[in-house]
């Protein structure tokens, strides 16, 4: 579809709790032409009725991809991956509603959507075995032995994402209301930090339980948690408690390594993993303890170099990861004409 | 204010989240008189900028108090209490303005404003030193050595409420999507349980998080961890926590027994406690390990029982608790005539 003098690229998305990004790669990122600076929305994209709101993440999608488009000076995008928070429960109106309109407004034929955790997992190991952990606010686990998908955890501050920012920061302040009150198991060191930061603990639950975004407001007192840990005995309880639930999950999802698979790895992604050493010592050693076979290493992206790197592999038809449909859907129903010509790559 | 042949009475309300219940005693309950069957509203006291809505409690209070006078052919209210969830934190427009407006409408000079705690410990314990501990969707813990209130926990659903229905129900579905997920410290009957009540574990986080009444679906789920109790380890744990948490409470509450107060008393009341033994049995130990020198009593009454005891020792000038404006808040203004003449019982 790319004629003589004309460049394609790919276009990978991510949809989260603070906006739409969305990055091209010229050529498919080949020859160091690489990607774009990636732009971004104002807004999250809505949740309806139906699930995701496909027509609003168009708005805002479509006159980026123009932008980007028009920047780069390309005419044909060969593949889209739109990697999305809450995708798994919440993804029908996407995979009913998206691919039409993908090909009505931008001509894109070839279209993968994934859960965040996907594209987590492949930004940051690609198309291997193992497994990844994706925490901010929250906390998810991914994993694949690359026949299938497994996730752990993920289930909003109130019934699950231990470890997490939300769950780091909520311990950090049951804490210090323990020591307001007299209670067993308290910190007064994470109750003066607390009172810094939000002011007298009477107030605390005026501010918080009004809020919409209340695991925001939980997760903004994780990093005082990590502040104190050197010397309180309490917060550094919480981070080594905090660290076993997040090897837990890591484990679940994880495939055995060893004589199976060879090498597995895990790695870990997202800003929880910002607040340094009080947090991740003790998590090493928890991922050494559960996971001995695995080799930790450095995450090699973020979920939207993971969702270009899955749409550069759409395009050049190598895309080997497991397909599910609440995991990473895949449409291609018009092959480009380069995926069947000699002389491409082998998958 | 009574003249000849005419009847007076109190009247006790307990404001909480399900409601305005008030209750009338003939007579201060004396001879025998009793207290009518209590009248109950259909709606919870609305909370507004200025804290709980005077106008809205006094819309409901009204005419259930002219009903409650009119049928027991009451004239005089020697004095009202209006226990109230929320008060110490959003008691401001009560404070300000309930006496004008209960003078005004009900002829009521003598009031009592207290927090539903401080209501819940006179119904269990009448005007003795100890610790009650009132339960349902929250928990708190009051105490006092007649001499200062104390107040332990209490801080909702996310920042405490430690032992609580809502924290026994979210350790429950915690424990029951760690077996979902192949994750440690996973209970497949707790899984099993909650599939029967709540479907599928993957539609459990679109059902709880846009409910306004979380805290309300967490506790749901309670009984059914005291139900797998039966020898679940991981349910039999979360109850033996639930028991340490709130015997914690109790504790930071409790005021000293032995040579300075003679005996205390420790009392537990709310719905929580109807859970039973599995509960129960694990919390009578850890009260008797934690409050070694306070002897575990039944609650003689409710909160709205304890609205009226304290109504009747206002208006009898015999109520020696302490007064605290965000605990128990008094207003005697105009002394009721039969409070300084001979013969009325001392103090």
């Amino acid at each position: 579809m790319t004629g003589p003098g004309e460049l394609s690229g790919v276009l990978g998305v991510d949809s989260g709790g603070s906006g739409l990004r969305a990055v091209l790669a010229v050529e498919g990122g080949r020859e160091g032409r690489g990607t774009a600076v990636p732009l971004k929305s104002e807004e999250p994209v809505r949740t309806g009725p139906r699930g995701i709101d496909a027509g609003h993440l168009m708005e805002q999608l479509v006159p980026m991809a123009r932008q980007l488009m028009a920047d780069a000076g390309i005419t044909t995008l060969r593949a889209v991956t739109v990697g999305a928070a809450g995708y798994t429960s919440l993804g029908n109106a996407l995979r009913a509603d998206l691919p039409s309109a993908l090909a009505r407004e931008l001509g894109v034929r070839r279209l993968a959507l994934a859960a965040d955790g996907v594209t987590a997992y492949v930004g940051a190991l690609g198309q291997r075995p193992g497994a990844v952990v994706a925490a901010g606010t929250g906390l998810i686990a991914i994993g694949t032995d690359l026949t299938r998908w497994r996730r752990a955890d993920g289930w909003g501050h109130l019934l699950g994402d231990n470890g997490s920012g939300a769950w780091i920061g909520r311990a950090g302040l049951d804490a210090a209301l323990r020591a307001h009150d007299g209670r067993s198991g308290g910190s007064a060191r994470l109750l003066a930090r607390g009172e810094v930061m939000f002011g007298p603990a009477g107030t605390w639950p005026g501010q918080l339980y009004p809020r919409p975004d209340r695991p925001a407001m939980l997760a903004s007192f994780a990093p005082e948690v990590a502040a104190c840990a050197d010397g309180d005995p309490v917060a550094v309880d919480i981070l080594a408690e905090a660290a076993r639930h997040i090897a837990d999950a890591a484990r679940a999802v994880c495939p055995a390594g060893g004589e199976v698979f060879g090498e597995v790895q895990v790695a870990l992604t997202g800003g929880l993993f910002k607040m340094g050493d009080p947090l991740l010592v003790p998590l090493r050693a928890a991922l050494t303890d559960r996971l001995p076979y695995a080799r930790q290493v450095p995450a090699a992206g973020d979920p939207l170099a993971g969702a270009v790197r899955i749409a550069v592999d759409l395009a050049e038809d190598r895309l080997t990861l497991p397909r599910e449909e609440d995991m990473l859907y895949v449409i291609a129903e018009t092959p480009a004409p380069e995926a069947l010509a000699p002389g491409t790559p082998a998958p």
